[in-house]
């Protein structure tokens, strides 16, 4: 395996004002070639810490990807400390500077300025890596047959240069092996008691195929990894893996959960519609993430208020007098309301308490009811959560989603039988 | 200023299973007292790799804070090789104990299991921070004056014992002075021209004082840090930065812009409903994901498809065949249809095509128009995104919210004449 370490450069990072999610992306994107990411390190817009990194780097890393510090402002120095890192002059670069020229005039529609015709300039001992979504270029160093790789951090920008350049240059450099990966989804059973009922599976493992967990919210992903083993046998293995975890199996392979969604829905040949009280669109903006959403999903409602639970899904008031917005009645009546009214195959509803105010001692902040159903059944489930306002959300939506695929699955044995 | 250095440890961020959130809520919660981080480090399950990225911090930070590697899976490692660096040993812990039985008798109402009561073995040569969220405690680390705190992965527990355990044990140990920020906020002018207005601004600013530019499409969020200078100074300079950029400002403070809009409803005393297509749930989600959203919010439609375009909110099946989804007289019925049948007193809608596919030579992806109003007067507002879907369906949100507060604010002058 050929390992990388990523660096990525700026004070927004280190300050915490902006989220790192450049990293996880480039590690997914280069495991898959066979180029394991073995160290991350942030650093600010200073000098000596960028050559300080590039030292430590350098010292065990085949690769090294740095992100950030390439704008046209005075603190993003990244580009004058690479070109003097590896010795070499600043000159600019007239096909870059057309790059920029045009992407102001025929896209952007605004006037060029000396700022931005200044992102042309670039080291003299680097092969650029010209950027068509943006005005600063990449660059890659090479030095002992290591490559220094420099992106902008701008995430659609890195994205566009990792995918066209980076990806393709590294797996022309090196002799790479792919790593090969199976992923299992399961829901229904806590983390450590996975755990135990995959001891035996565990122990027989061959070990050049490792298993890891990733658990989110009652959903837990198992992924197996041959850093070296055959295709073979880790397609030997992931069997074995699934019948260990038949009883809590979603499906035999890596999706999101949304994506599982729409092939339940598509085969089924089914449509729906959502109706959402406490995730307040949650649930409808992780459904319509997924390109093509508009095959399955006719929409929904955010039904915040009493008010509107009447009036778009025609909530009895009564049942909002009696059992409070937050009850089993209340969901039901929202999904049979989006089926009737919003004419959908199937519906899902939620109404809770997810806070960080608003809960009492019969409902405290976390209880959530959940339901899903078509013409012929509606299934519900009651929930408590333990996060903060905004994990209690996306949790929620996890768990509705889930509910959802149980009553897609139990529609479908209604049909057959 | 005391600075720190921040190591996260798992392998599943180094693949890039798991984005690091951790680190940004940890800087963030760090630089208000007068502790800044200057190092972000990720390394995997490893010990050589742990005591090296110990080694570098320790070497030259005087907080060293560790996330990760806590879990009672095998391949946490990182309280043992915590325990061995600083010389203790593993000792059983009956407090830790005795509320990991109680988390799961009395809140999971599972069966506690051999593994989870194995998480209270703590080194004997560390405070233990208990935690109240989860069953893996923390661990506080002193040598020579300096202090190495360990802390779980999990999001929420990692919150927690920062808020109640690391800030208090830091504010007694070292003399810090708080920095101070202050921000304005500011929208239409890019930032590479904002940059040219800001120059006679930033030339006089004194050295004390640092200006930071975060721009997050179509909104950019100018930061005053004070690392060595007074309040009132700061205030001045604030002062002096809100005039310099009078032209373009949205609120002088630092608020996300769902802050911003749940303020000029209240003080209007007016009440909003969302309509979107394209954006499939995301502005009401930015809406509600802040507490207490249901004041001012009733609800909203995600019409996705035609069909409730029509049946929610009375979009003329004529605009629809004439102009098609994406255009101004069914971004302009989508708001009235909201304002009428919803009876809110503003709404915002949004209709376009975000991609990746779906675009047609008139209208291609990126399309997307937006409204926003009144009973009084509707305005409305076409634009063009350039971003894959994911980070287009941000864009556009943050551009529809930028919208309804322009429809807010003329709104009130219309009240005011």
């Amino acid at each position: 395996m050929v390992n990388a370490s990523i660096i990525t450069i700026g004070d927004e990072l280190l300050i915490g004002q902006v989220i790192d999610t450049n990293s996880a992306y480039i590690a997914q994107n280069l495991l898959p070639k066979g180029i394991v990411v073995t160290r991350r390190l942030s650093v600010g817009d200073r000098q000596q810490d960028i050559i300080d990194a590039l030292n430590l780097c350098l010292s065990d890393s085949r690769v090294v990807i740095i992100t950030g510090g390439l704008g046209p402002t005075a603190d993003d120095i990244t580009k004058p400390v690479l070109c003097a890192y590896f010795g070499g002059s600043l000159v600019m670069n007239e096909t870059v500077g057309n790059q920029i020229i045009d992407l102001f005039e025929n896209k952007l529609k605004r006037p060029v300025s000396e700022r931005n015709l200044q992102q042309a300039v670039v080291p003299d001992n680097c092969k650029v890596l010209f950027n068509p979504v943006g005005t600063a270029p990449g660059m890659v160093f090479e030095k002992n047959g290591q490559l220094v790789f420099s992106l902008p951090g701008v995430p659609h920008e890195m994205k566009h240069l990792l995918q066209h350049d980076v990806v393709p240059l590294l797996m022309a450099h090196y002799e790479l092996r792919p790593v090969l990966y199976k992923t299992v989804m399961v829901s229904g059973i806590p983390e450590s008691d996975l755990a135990d009922v995959l001891i035996p599976f565990e122990s027989q493992l061959p070990s050049g195929i490792q298993l890891a967990y990733l658990p989110n919210f009652g959903v837990i992903r198992l992924r197996l990894t041959a850093y070296n083993a055959d295709e073979d046998v880790l397609q030997q293995q992931t069997t074995q893996l699934q019948q260990a975890v038949s009883e809590y199996l979603i499906v035999p392979s890596d999706k999101k959960l949304e994506e599982v969604v729409a092939e339940k829905l598509l085969s089924a040949g089914a449509t729906l519609a959502t109706a959402e009280s406490c995730t307040g669109g949650y649930i409808a903006h992780t459904i319509t993430r997924l390109p093509g959403a508009s095959r399955y999903y006719l929409g929904g409602t955010v039904v915040y208020s009493n008010a509107l639970k009447e009036k778009l899904l025609q909530v009895k008031s009564r049942s909002l007098e009696e059992h409070g917005a937050v009850s089993e009645p209340v969901v039901i009546e929202m999904v049979q309301g989006s089926l009737q009214h919003l004419k959908a195959d199937y519906a899902v509803a939620i109404s809770g308490i997810l806070g960080p105010d608003g809960g009492t001692s019969e409902k405290p902040v976390g209880t959530v009811w959940l339901a899903a159903g078509n013409a012929k059944k509606v299934i519900t489930k009651k929930i408590h959560l333990r996060y903060n306002r905004e994990t209690n959300i996306e949790a929620a939506s996890i768990q509705a989603l889930l509910l959802l695929l149980q009553s897609i699955h139990e529609g479908q044995q209604i049909q057959e039988v």
